[in-house]
């Protein structure tokens, strides 16, 4: 090693030691992508009430959080359940990996979605690569649709529990609870309740401090030991 | 009067008689019309939680509901706080009269919108046609802006109640509470619970059976005995 390389690694430790006011590979953020597939009448709620928890997860530390997107068909807008006229970031071409996958509830998730194959294509693959995925009221029967529950516990919207067994009898179906976690596969009862599922997700990466100021920016009394809940092991 | 036009009153007397097979000004539904007033960095769920709640009344009695729709300046999209991309279904040109006006929270509701001559010109105007008005979050600084709230009781974003007392020291501001009704005045926390002026107006206008359908359907725990507030009578 050469006197000049080595100066060079005296001025290079000497970066790192100065830790925040030069960029270096350790200040890297962690960033996770958590993707949002919509179709035609995806409910309001459903949809801003998972992405603003998991949105909102930049202000809580800005060196490990989630980037959200949206992802229709074509990349272009889809109207909601209740009429307003949404843009997606993505086509189904062009998406990123998720490294979170939320798939919300539509009009269709009991019916036309399931028969939309590209829909179920893209959603397949999501599935696959997906670190986690979060199911928001009906959005539990695309994902049973995939097998991908097959053996494992699941929850739904409290009035599609029934059909998501009838349809799914191999998904073990719970009526007693809002939200399931059974691998990394996170279903929950959707509505207004579509905030918890994503407070659960957040709090499990990012722990206590993180969560508690995110549900306090919400207004949300998060308290996992207030939601009827199960964690399968 | 002739032979001939009695007997025309006489069949316009059945067929009102009918009742709700033939269409009669009697069975014309009752239609109040709630607008969303938004600007560029609209909080998701300020918006689309109220939202909700009003748009889904038609689904519980379609001769007495609301119509929901979003004003921007120009009609065109905003971008709301956490990124998405919505579209407005009015600007403030075209946009018809209020009967509920809801202001939702935005990235300027404390500084930029209150400097905004179009957007303040638009929502006093609109103010003062609606027959109630709600807040959702820091919403309550435009509507005391007006002057609508001088001498009244209200509240906001927790975090930002002693800023509303400090800019408007004529409004009585509740720290105590997460909704207060004041006269046509419903001005509440916001984030998770922007629901619950909604379910409130809800309840008052539509009854307990509906209020109970919509908030069933949206799996929310709705019950104003559990809701820390004020109404002023």
């Amino acid at each position: 090693m050469s006197v000049h390389t080595s100066q060079i690694l005296s001025m290079l430790a000497l970066l790192l030691l100065a830790g925040d006011r030069v960029p270096s590979a350790a200040a890297e953020p962690n960033v996770r992508r958590a993707l949002f597939v919509v179709a035609e009448g995806v409910y309001n709620s459903e949809l801003m009430a998972p992405y603003d928890v998991l949105q909102h997860s930049i202000f809580r530390d800005p060196n490990d959080y989630m980037e959200t997107a949206i992802v229709s068909a074509d990349g272009g807008p889809v109207v909601t359940f209740e009429g307003i006229t949404v843009e997606a970031h993505f086509s189904y071409a062009d998406a990123p990996r998720a490294d979170v996958l939320v798939i919300p509830s539509t009009r269709g998730s009991m019916d036309a979605d399931l028969a939309n194959d590209a829909y179920m294509a893209w959603v397949n693959k999501a599935i696959a690569e997906a670190e986690w995925v979060i199911t928001v009221c009906d959005g539990a029967f695309p994902l049973a649709a995939t097998g991908a529950l097959d053996g494992r516990v699941a929850t739904t919207y409290p009035g599609d529990r029934e059909r998501l067994e009838q349809m799914f009898p191999k998904v073990d179906v719970r009526h007693d609870v809002r939200l399931v976690v059974d691998g990394k596969y996170i279903t929950s009862v959707g509505g207004g309740m579509s905030y918890e599922p994503a407070f659960w997700l957040v709090e499990h990466l990012y722990g206590p401090d993180h969560v508690a100021a995110t549900a306090r920016g919400l207004v949300w009394p998060w308290d996992l030991k207030t939601v009827p809940h199960l964690i399968v092991e």
